[in-house]
């Protein structure tokens, strides 16, 4: 069940010029369902990443990172070409023949796409410490091949499914100083961080020309203040990964990340990571209410972010607002063991929507919990938290944890 | 559905000489049960403690701390003569007048007793972010006061459970450089860390007599290997406290750390401390399992403590126990995000029970899913990691998260 999170629509999804999508089904963990997706980019993109601080980050995630610096190094001379994906398995905890098959799998596309094979990155999302059937995946390249083709992007949201309810994607048109940029991405899983290792995975192109370096720069950006604000259960997948790529196929231009483009360009680009990453939160395992932690007055963003993760993975938090109860404590307790140790909890405030529930660190006296369960019962539903001590501020977005919740991971490879 | 463990037998529970213990019915959150505990202490006992790390630590947790640091002042001229206990209501996240309440306690059975509210310590546990009941506390204190005896350690655990589902208390005799030692303890709630800020209480007595500054090395020690290796999920309660009372009513006497009395006193309490804080964990809320987390071969205790608290934590190792699938993968993500930055994951080797599963840091070829299988159906299993980069080690204690915990969290007010 995902939470107020329409479906989205395929004709709303608009091709961007300079990337073609194609898709195959492999029968890697099941029969009859897409399975291996490709992205074949156009020469003059630029293509940069961020992925999972897992220490047992996956075997394809160490390819493309390596990938991506080759193609880095290269500065135009070999540009990554295209992007392989594979879901039903992580091609994680497998060691040096992980490190192999992940490496095989974009030889043998760079065979049939004729550059070589650090043109290349490859990504996979499933079970860990499974070998991966790279057999059936190089199989498939052709028949993923044969059907690119610029629109088919609800093809692509799908084929990267693992256990998500329904696929997400979305699209924008802007126009930055007088140029008119496209931009699609899709995602699936969760986290950064999140349920089942399912893997948090993005993928947005833009057909802006976009240098290296400012690409680099813009895709941090994006992801600290998108992909990187959610949590569903504080598990930090081995494979996530979030992929920003720039076709160059447009006209617009962006070498200079000081630039009035740039900031233009990077306002959209976050907009549509932040759609995509609230996207996850909404389809999250067994979610039933997306939730907005906001904490603000702190000495700096890292001391309110603790806080805002601290009450977003706390499961007593989180069964609280699944059952619309407004036990409201368990959020000051969930703030008082974040890990800031000098907070002073006598400046603190704690609000529900409208809800003024705990002030100066007590409850407020004009609390009255019927107002508190008013809100709770919503399916959306805003904490925001005051600390008195500064002028930073962070969100996270996360879900309840339910039943489904617990039905969804206890099942999950049966 | 307690894990294996069996209800602790009244007449097995040992009175200590020195401590008396006395209960009543206050009607704090509901009629007809005990809420109240009173334990009057000899002139000659020392009492030291650990508290919740908690920001939002409670009202009593704090009037706690400084009537400890006072008696400790006094140098044995205003020692500890009391401790009083109530369910029903934490009394955190109250404020001002939630700590003048705390002392209002204490005054009114220092009036009872004959000695200075100083010299009481109060501990409260329940539902926080609402004002306690005092009154209803002190009315009860003439009753607690009126059945006070030394036979009464099981209606001391029955007085401070609330949602466990079994009173937890253990006794054991041993003999200390010739003298007898009698020790008893009981126990209620879950972490130092836990569900429902339901709150762990310990509170373990002996006979010996014991220099402050011995006990308060003693306490420490047996908290650090005993209630702070367990966790249920991750929440830190805004109450939790473990009392050490050495009654000083039996002949062993230890005023030096360094003495050899002193290393059989403090394995023989850290063993009582370990079985009441593994009864915690065997009550957890929902638990169906009982596991034993153990990392070696770390660079430092702190590491290794890092990573299998990380494994302990995660919601998805937890549900995979529940459903008794041995989905390892998951323990394998689990130490990668366990914050070792420098962690080599080529070197490390996973056990389930005796199962080779994983081998420098991917799958043992010679593992068998059926073996893990096997052992992923017990109710008791051992979680063993190596970690190949030094020679510290340290073990967790946890369960598993089933569907019960959320059924229990989310309907714990109703």
């Amino acid at each position: 069940m995902a939470v107020n999170s329409p479906l989205p629509v395929a004709a709303e999804l608009k091709p961007v010029n300079g990337i073609e999508i194609g898709f195959a089904e492999a029968g890697i963990k099941k029969p009859n369902r897409k399975d291996v997706l490709i992205m074949k980019l156009a020469p003059t993109a630029t293509v940069a990443g961020v992925f999972t601080t897992n220490r047992f980050c996956a075997a394809p995630v160490q390819v493309s990172q390596a990938n991506l610096a080759a193609a880095a190094d290269s500065a135009g001379a070999a540009p990554i070409r295209a992007l392989v994906v594979n879901t039903g398995n992580a091609n994680a905890g497998t060691g040096e023949s992980g490190l192999a098959k992940a490496q095989q799998t974009c030889a043998a596309l760079a065979g049939l796409l004729g550059c070589n094979a650090q043109q290349i990155l490859p990504f996979s999302t499933g079970v860990i410490l499974e070998p991966l059937p790279v057999e059936k995946i190089v199989a498939a390249l052709p028949a993923a091949i044969a059907n690119l083709k610029q629109d088919n992007w609800f093809n692509a949201a799908e084929a990267i499914m693992t256990t998500d309810t329904q696929p997400k994607a979305v699209s924008r048109s802007v126009t930055i100083g007088g140029h008119a940029v496209t931009m699609t991405g899709i995602s699936k899983g969760a986290g950064m961080i999140r349920p089942n290792m399912a893997t948090m995975l993005g993928y947005l192109a833009f057909d802006a020309r976009v240098a290296q370096p400012v690409l680099d720069e813009l895709v941090r950006h994006a992801a600290d203040h998108s992909f990187n604000c959610i949590t569903i259960d504080g598990d930090t997948s081995t494979n996530d990964s979030f992929m920003l790529i720039a076709t160059g196929a447009g006209t617009l231009e962006v070498n200079d990340a000081a630039s009035p483009d740039y900031a233009a360009l990077r306002d959209a680009v976050t907009g549509v990571s932040t759609n995509l990453a609230q996207q996850i939160i909404r389809d999250g395992e067994g979610a039933t209410k997306f939730i907005t932690i906001t904490v603000e007055g702190g000495a700096s963003v890292l001391e309110c972010r603790k806080i805002a993760y601290s009450i977003a993975h706390s499961p007593l938090v989180k069964t609280a607002f699944f059952a619309s109860d407004p036990n409201l404590g368990r959020i000051l307790a969930a703030i008082g063991y974040a890990g800031v140790d000098d907070l002073d909890v006598g400046k603190l405030d704690l609000y529900l929507d409208d809800v003024w529930v705990a002030k100066n660190g007590g409850r407020n006296p004009d609390y009255q919990e019927a107002d508190g369960q008013r809100v709770m019962k919503q399916s959306e539903i805003t904490v925001r938290v005051t600390l008195g001590r500064g002028a930073s501020a962070a969100t996270v977005w996360t879900c309840d944890l339910s039943h489904d919740y617990v039905t969804i991971n206890a099942d999950y490879r049966s």
